[in-house]
């Protein structure tokens, strides 16, 4: 049994935290932080929780931290590259769930977050917390940068086939709809039930903050080379899920097929726990994942078009951030990855 | 053609005043005040009535409204009782939505809402604008103060059996269902998407500002008797809508049958342009009125309970706003009451 | 280890039932038929349990239900007291989620089900599951009937007031609503999103199935006396859960207050694992148990009217249903009676 | 004053020309037929109809269509091309919302629709009913073929690049999302709230029926050269409203800019009643368009990509279907185009 610290649990990465990690057998939640609800009850903030934990939210305290064998960061970003070196000097391992050490060009981070990064020497040691692509790395890692949700749905989409040198990297698209518990819990107008709910609408063309991390992991798999993606992300009426719909021109049409294509994703991930290759002719729906850990996959060719479709979807609350942060976990402390993750997605 | 202005026209029942003037054939909008939005479009705020206004918010100008030939007022309370006596003086009607002159009893208002109410003596002239009562007065009034959204179907349910003197006033139960819209377009946390769709929930129980306004209508067609209502409203995932389920004792069961009710309803509304009593055996659903002005009632005598109940539909934002202020001018100008009004319910 | 069947798994209670059970450390699913998808896989039909259960709907056989321990009937009514008595014969306990043995008069039921019952003798051996009321005589049972959702929630609701003569049994009203997968999963065009969503409506005035369940209840709650209940159930545009509003006049509203039904409440229920009696102020909100066994309740007096209004909020396919069902099996069984139900509620 | 004939009213399509004609100044419902339905009347199947139409369905009849100056088909495909000759004959003009004239190569549909055409040489007269290139040729027509949903949403967005020849033609992309009423009012699990709502899915990957009609109106705008387009339509959890978020690369990026495309745009539907180019930097959203005949589009730069993306958001029950209709049919008849379909859109 470790004791896990949560930084900042007032949000619905925080809540999910909890919710996950009440049900995992191998940890104990000892402290959760929060500046503004310090001292009121965990329960009486997210009542879901109600008799499963019996915690008061604490202020933020470095000290308290050192008592932690794992700290989890569920805060905004700029507030994890603050306090991590700390956390890991008092000897914890550090799992933030924020933007901070995700993007190894620290320039490049500064730009799209607008802030000077405050902690530039642990970026490098971070490891991107994508277990399909990182899993050994994640072993033996002190600190962990869980990757963004749109960008655990792309890349898991896409990877197999630039591994593998399938397509044309410099015409892909992904066009992604994300639940609207994607923004977060702020009281936001474009948020309210009466803006959000029964319309669809595109955001973020001008850019995205997940776009430079998903190029990084893309021309990652495509050996370094650079990648062109074009990214339109959708607010999309519902609270959880994100279906990331991405195309990619095939290189070789004429050596392309859908066995091919199918057979590549079924060997590309058939070991992983939380990874669903879904048989040609079936397609995803968020709902099918809905508080679980699986990101579904499908691919498709369509053949006049020289043209692979790939489809993932995936809670993004859980594969999206907290679940992902659990697997990690898992794997940096040597237990069964699914500890704390078998949780079915809830269907209706 | 008259010149309308509006105050406030910055949330919900703004821009639904907005969406139904534009089409009124006998009103233009002159002004449309706003302190926050000075100086913006009314369309770049409210983007589907782009094409049908070309206004700009203007700043609150007391001056202004003096132009105007009738005066809106769609402000939070404690605004409209500061300017309403101005807008009189400049020769304009008003029609006010907020609560500010609703309630006759300056006390009873001043506890409710909780600050002094700056104007009482225009309090006992305004006319509680509920066509359905108070059509006469309405036609010669300056100064309406329209309905409530839940008061609006509470009443139109209750009134008939009241004024009957059928039911035991005593005992009635109003637990009221009402879409997101009722608690207007402020960024509250309560409000959002991911924490409003999905869930229904009862609030409000240690009291409710409608409850004292219900109570003094009621109490009218009660004969000025009292009458004892336990009124329990709830959030209900969706945008629009209030549905009303009401629950009478009735009086003198072996007197009473369906065929009485159903009678006594359909009397009472039969040259009501905007109620329509169901037949037995139909119910409402709040879809059904979905921006329209209409308010469908439906009443059910449950014998072995000596029980009439009435259930009442409506669109908070129609009926029980902004469709009721226009039914209000239309009778106070002596045009046609249907006059801008005609928009059939958005089904599906 | 244990073998469980399921009769006719192929709605929302089937596949409830199928992803609690999943996570049930004792229980292993050995069957699950359905005769129109037999030979097909559950989950190509409920894609949520891909990875989780490796088995094909079998044709229903009495035969195979024979090596069961368990066999759960999730089917429409009128078919387990069709199979029932062979499934106790080979030696299974028999756990019914469907009406066929929840009221003991068989006329009453034969009224309201509309057909003769096939097996009116296990009737009276059937033993009621609602835990909080027959956890003894569970524990012994070879047959359980699970109540119906809205009983559920119902009953606990108002139980304790009767029980302790609280209040005039003769004017009861629960206005129950609930989320559209109470409906279950047919095809019927009032169920489609865009006739269910977006929208609130009372249905089953003239008389509803569950309401001489819920009299039967709380009679029985009531020392045997009568008990006078008026029932209107909502459809209500969400996909799961249920919250009754009930309303339950004083009989000496003198010797009442906010404390004591507080302590009535928190007494009766207090050794509950799965009844949540709120703190007085705070309301349930139905998201808070979406997915989870718990039911909430809260008692509020309002004493200008001498009537104790008692909110109950519930997972209709949880608590009122699968979940339940796997709470009496696991008292049956004498394990832990939260084995299997640990899951939070997943919020938002 | 005209007088209309519905044919096959009982779905969504025709409710919606019946709401919005109910507001048309120039025309009368005459007859609406239904097989099913005949006899019962119109505003019992569709409530929000009631008090705007007394009128019963009537049995489909040749001979009753021949008092009618109009005959709307809103029927499944495969009835209007039965049943358009005779209507024809007796002096109707016709307008057909099914597919049955859309489509001018008889062999392409007959693929698709899986059936033998029964009146080809009705084809070759047929005009397609896109006002926005159509409109001299809609004048002076005795048969309309009203566009698909996603087909007016997708050639508007992309026909003003392909008549200036900006984009590369063979590598179009249309990723579609549609509300659930795109698949009617047919009672089919797949459609069900609690399988449609929170939840997003792609279908129709091996081929939808709209895309040859997309196909054939893209290509008549490229100069009748082939085009390449990849189309992927997504059930959305919404009732109303198609988003199509289309992909253009662009041929000649370094003479490209926002300017030219705005421009563009801007000119092409300049004198168009129902086409709003947003400026640069806004988006649409499909509850802006809500109820209203409007088709909002934006064209965004990406000039990393030498990409356009073009948002074109409209309702798929007005624009997409009886709206687009009813515009046809006042230009058909020389009336004001707008004439019944000013509404603004219901916003919330």
């Amino acid at each position: 049994m470790i004791t896990a610290g949560i930084v900042g649990a007032t949000g619905y990465t925080g809540v999910e935290l909890l919710r996950l990690l009440a049900g995992h057998r191998r940890v104990e939640v000892g402290l959760v932080t929060s500046r503004e609800l310090a001292g009121t009850s965990v329960a009486s903030h997210f009542p879901n929780l109600r008799g499963h934990f019996d915690l008061d939210f604490s202020p933020p305290d470095a000290a308290a931290l050192a008592g932690c064998d794992v700290v989890f960061f569920a805060t905004p970003h700029a507030v994890a590259m603050k306090s991590a070196a700390r956390a890991l000097a008092g000897g914890a391992r550090v799992i933030d769930l924020s933007a901070d050490f995700r993007i190894r060009d620290i320039g490049c981070w500064e730009q799209w977050y607008g802030t000077a990064h405050a902690c530039p020497e642990l970026v490098a040691e971070a490891v991107y917390g994508l277990p399909e692509v990182n899993r050994e790395r994640i072993r033996h890692a002190r600190l962990i940068a869980v990757p963004g949700c749109y960008p655990t749905a792309i890349q898991l989409a896409l990877l197999p086939l630039l591994e593998k040198g399938l397509v044309d990297e410099s015409r892909l698209i992904a066009d992604a709809k994300s639940g609207v518990s994607g923004a977060g819990r702020k009281a936001a107008a474009a948020y309210l039930l009466c803006e959000a709910s029964e319309s669809i609408s595109a955001y973020g063309l001008a850019g995205h903050r997940h776009h430079p991390e998903i190029i990084q992991g893309l021309e990652q798999a495509n050996g370094g080379r650079p990648v062109g993606l074009t990214f339109v992300p959708h607010l999309t009426p519902m609270i959880r899920g994100i279906l990331a719909t991405c195309y990619a021109p095939v290189r070789e049409p004429d050596a392309c097929g859908s066995e091919l294509l199918q057979q590549v994703f079924e060997e590309r991930y058939r070991d992983e726990p939380f990874v669903q290759v879904l048989p040609q002719g079936e397609f995803p729906a968020t709902r099918e994942v809905r508080g679980s850990n699986v990101c579904e996959l499908a691919v498709t060719w369509l053949e006049a078009r020289s043209m692979a479709v790939v489809l993932a979807a995936e809670d993004n609350l859980v594969k999206g951030a907290a679940g992902q942060a659990i697997q990690c976990m898992n794997i940096m402390f040597g237990w069964n990855e699914s500890e704390g993750l078998a949780g079915i997605g809830l269907l209706p």
